[in-house]
């Protein structure tokens, strides 16, 4: 607990997270046709199930079921994206950036939460990129669909390449919030270019 | 630990609850020709799932992992279902009724339980109701369905309302065992009312 | 943790049926033109599924968080399959007799390690079959299919009557090691036979 006191700014990020990765489930869910409770559910796995995963993993509780302000920011993103459905959908390119914030916040966040339990790099590693995506690769089993990740989104690599990064940089003798900063301008970065010149890894049955 | 033994009505509730979740779940299983074994696996996440989820979101051990007659009644079930098929079809009206007391149940169980362990209200009422709702859930997604509860049953909306009254009533001085029959019949009710009248929300895509 | 370190071939017999349980799952995910990051999921919840759910039932933290060869083991075998696709696939008879063998020892060792953390035989069982099973029920998931175990193969009845007869023989004043391979040979021999003479169970709904 002796960087996130240290970056006032982070609860700040994952609370901006929680509801962007909300409102992108929510619209998911009235694209599939569900019913706001529906909705909410899924608007809520999208959010928060990677980091649920990554603590019943790890043996823990999930976090917000000890901090009630997540599961909070979830039922007003629900509300906000069924209010204002048509705005929002002008916005995706916005969206878009937040969402890649998102995806880079929670990868670092999950791999220092893993590693203050104790477990080595490599599966910290894994848990960052657990946190980042799983939450959509449940969206998307709940919808009834092969998770788009699994098809053709570069963007767990780019959560791999940040993570790696941020894992040798943790061992120079710098400020605690300067690996952060760079793993998550590096997975930015990475997905920002990919999407940009659609990089993407081929299938393996070609 | 101190309402239930108080209610000595609730570990048998509990049983009948379980048995036609199950009995359910293995009709399921068999319109979509599974055998035995799935039948079994799908009886099983139908009755146990939502409570199992419960209990590893609260890191606990599931409690059908400590007491085995849930896990026999599950069998029993399968069993029953798969001998008498063609006649419990018949009876859809009275599994109907006992599939909602049991929703009803599991709600109150579910949320006084987590209340015990010492999550918020908030978290306590969501915890209800993925007791209640969760083991159809997976169900449907064993089947490869887009879960019905998210399409077009009320019924999540019957445990929300039986189980912020049952969190209401908790804070007046009467005996325990008041608020949980209210918050039961208050779910059956509106969901016996909402199949009667055929309430339910709109889509979220017209 | 008696009997392992006498047998000091199953931590490889361990590692081989990891091996080949991912090596299965990256040639399923080639099949459903998955992308490299696909693939890697794909194999590892097919390799280790089964053992995490366990370990997260009985309230353990899942063994490979622990031991990072597991992970490491399904790192080289998707490079492995991704490298040698079309001369594995010759050799799926060989294949085949691989993943029999690491469904045994999966089933034995689930129910071992679940005795050990004190809960009953019966509920041992059913955790010894879902380590050897659960695997392959996630990667069907995940590929949107209802997953195969479910509809013809016998595979999970071969894990009841290796795992029923290692309940029986454990009672008996034998040296530790010979109820655990008389269970495997059972597991070995009921799914080779069942294949050979394709046995199956009739499905619910003829």
């Amino acid at each position: 607990m002796d960087i996130l006191p240290a970056l006032p700014f982070i609860p700040i990020l994952e609370i901006i997270g929680t509801f962007v990765f909300a409102i992108s489930g929510t619209l998911t869910a009235a694209d599939k046709k569900l019913d706001p409770f529906g909705a909410g559910v899924i608007a809520f796995v999208t959010a928060l199930g990677g980091g649920t995963l990554r603590d019943l993993l790890l043996n823990l509780r999930p976090v917000w079921i000890q901090e009630e302000h997540l599961l909070i920011t979830v039922l007003a993103s629900v509300v906000v994206a069924v209010l204002f459905r048509r705005k929002i959908v002008k916005f995706r390119r916005t969206m878009f950036l937040f969402d890649t914030a998102g995806i880079a916040l929670f990868t670092v966040l999950g791999m220092e939460k893993a590693l203050r339990v104790g477990v080595s790099p490599l599966i910290a590693l894994v848990m960052g990129v657990v946190t980042a995506v799983f939450g959509g690769v449940v969206r998307d089993i709940l919808c009834n669909e092969i998770p788009l990740i699994f098809r053709k989104e570069i963007y767990a690599t780019a959560c791999l390449a940040g993570g790696g990064t941020y894992l040798l940089m943790r061992l120079a003798p710098v400020p605690a919030g300067i690996p952060m900063g760079v793993a998550i301008l590096i997975i930015i970065l990475v997905r920002l270019l990919a999407v940009k010149f659609k990089w993407s890894f081929p299938n393996l049955n070609p």
